[in-house]
């Protein structure tokens, strides 16, 4: 299966090579960012986006610093996303990792280098672990349904919920995947569905508040969703739009699983109370790709997340297995 | 209360004046329609749309055809939204009001325009009743949830749902709407919003799919929504979106109303399975902001409507009252 890479070193090994997200589906144009300052700038924008790709691109950005400014460029970049556990832990691995060394810059180099590239290739091996777990859930003729992207393009690897269809696909399962398009950024249309057609996925799109028709139609077999922070109870932030979803998938009995990496458990955060939400600017809902879509002067709502509480999950999937109620993430979380 | 008139006579009395809503928000521009084809084209293109608003149109175009040419005209009127029954129930009126006349061109003409003013006058007043009704349901300080547009810009007079909440704030009561945008064409941002904000009714807009956030936050009191078909047992047809809205509701325990005139009720549907829903073309999802946002081909679920089911409607406001269940609209149907 070609599997993209969203984000990697870049090919001269000075910069972070991107796959510009705000570009798809139109174009798949990739980008090497060669600062902190340019890194910091694709997470904000959503250039590069998803939980563990942007922890990722965060680690490596750190290697772009001054040797005497990488504490001041990790907490430059935590800020860039609010809600997404993964970046302040990929961040704080860095940092761990240049505390550690006692020689020359070259050295704190190399190091921070050979960090960031265990992030990454850890990552790629927990969304293998995610895929394969995940797989076993989904049957021969499937018809799934998912939400924003949590996939290849979300991660270093082959994602998190559509890893899980990446592998029960390649195990020779019929899967047909409906992806919700999610608004205001249309991750799901923009790249959900362009990553899985690319795949060979049979895959439809629809507008987020359709789902629920299809699950009464009894189209709709699962439901599999990333995770932004899980908390030690099993309550689960993610996009905008997966709570409502939970909601309907329990109300027509529908299993509702989320899948994310060990890294997405918080064992600082006890329940889904205690996340903060990020919310964004108005014009995403506004003038989403530069119409106007409401008055120019509206008062806007809109938060990037919502939490889903833990009852309302079927199952959490993680590279160390299939999670089941009662959550305790506490000894999983790192 | 200023409150819009999306039809109406023109000011010389020889046209029929519409708002033309492809500019809203951006631009309020009146246009003047002086021939039966200007107002086929303005039904067609969604220049002047909602089902009350498209029948009184239609009806008032009438007065506008040569003396020999009014059945062709209906015809012609009627095949612009094939779909919206009070277009051809607006028809059937100017013609048995036609065949009354005995007299001369200028008496048919005389009896046409009587009928049309009639047609748009009962339209305002059902709306005015609908508002009464539907205003004793909103609480001073109300926080209202509302999607798709069912205000005065789909009627002759101020609305349906919206009607409510008019009446509401014109008694003297702080409300404060949030309005779902509505995708894939945006009713609620582009529409709803427009015209509450012009009406000085605080507006919040917000993407579908987080106005299950905002319920679980306590900051909805109650929803309200128009239908586009009523069963005979309550089950309601309405703009995709209204379903899930309605599950939501119930989940927080939040009262869900649907709003609409008599005219409404469908005494040929038992119940929504009954009901027929309208797919429309895949590119409203996949380029409906003049940008493509899913791969070119993607395969596309777009259904126009969804039917809530009478168990998640806490009671249903017509121009005759506030009915509850059990429901049995056979008798109020026309």
């Amino acid at each position: 299966m070609d599997v993209i890479e969203p984000v990697r070193w870049s090919d001269d090994g000075a910069g972070v090579r991107i796959l510009d997200q705000r570009e798809l589906p139109a174009r798949e144009v990739y980008r090497d960012l060669r600062t902190v300052e340019d890194v910091f700038a694709a997470i904000a924008t959503l250039a590069v986006r998803g939980a563990p790709a942007i922890g990722i691109a965060a680690a490596m950005a750190l290697t772009l610093a001054p040797d005497d400014q990488v504490a001041s460029a990790a907490a430059r970049l935590a800020s860039a996303r609010p809600t997404a556990v993964n970046l302040r832990w990929a961040l704080d691995r860095m940092e761990r990792a240049a505390e550690k060394v006692r020689g020359s810059p070259a050295e704190l180099r190399s190091a921070l280098r050979a960090e960031a590239t265990r992030i990454l290739e850890e990552d790629r091996e927990m969304c293998r672990r995610i895929g394969e777990h995940g797989a076993a859930l989904i049957p021969d003729g499937a018809r799934v349904l998912t939400h924003c992207n949590a996939g290849a393009l979300a991660t270093g690897g082959m994602g998190t919920a559509l890893a899980a269809v990446y592998v029960a696909a390649s195990e020779g399962r019929k899967v047909h995947v409906y992806a919700d398009e999610t608004r205001p950024l249309l991750q799901g249309s923009r790249l959900t569905a362009w990553e899985l057609t690319r795949a060979g996925i049979p895959t439809t799109v629809l507008v987020d508040s359709a789902a629920a028709s299809l699950m009464k139609a009894g189209e709709i077999d699962l439901c599999i969703v990333g995770a932004d922070r899980i908390a030690r109870n099993g309550d689960t932030a993610n996009k905008i739009g997966t709570y409502p979803l939970a909601i309907a998938a329990a109300h027509h009995g529908i299993p509702f699983y989320v899948a994310a990496p060990t890294s997405t458990f918080d064992a600082g955060t006890a329940s889904g109370e205690e996340i903060l939400i990020e919310h964004r600017g108005a014009d995403e809902v506004r003038c989403g790709f530069g119409t106007l879509t409401a008055p120019i002067d509206a008062d806007v709502y809109n938060p990037a997340f919502d939490v889903t509480p833990a009852t309302l999950i079927t199952a959490i999937v993680s590279d160390r297995g299939v999670h089941r109620a009662p959550y305790d993430f506490g000894p999983l979380a790192r």
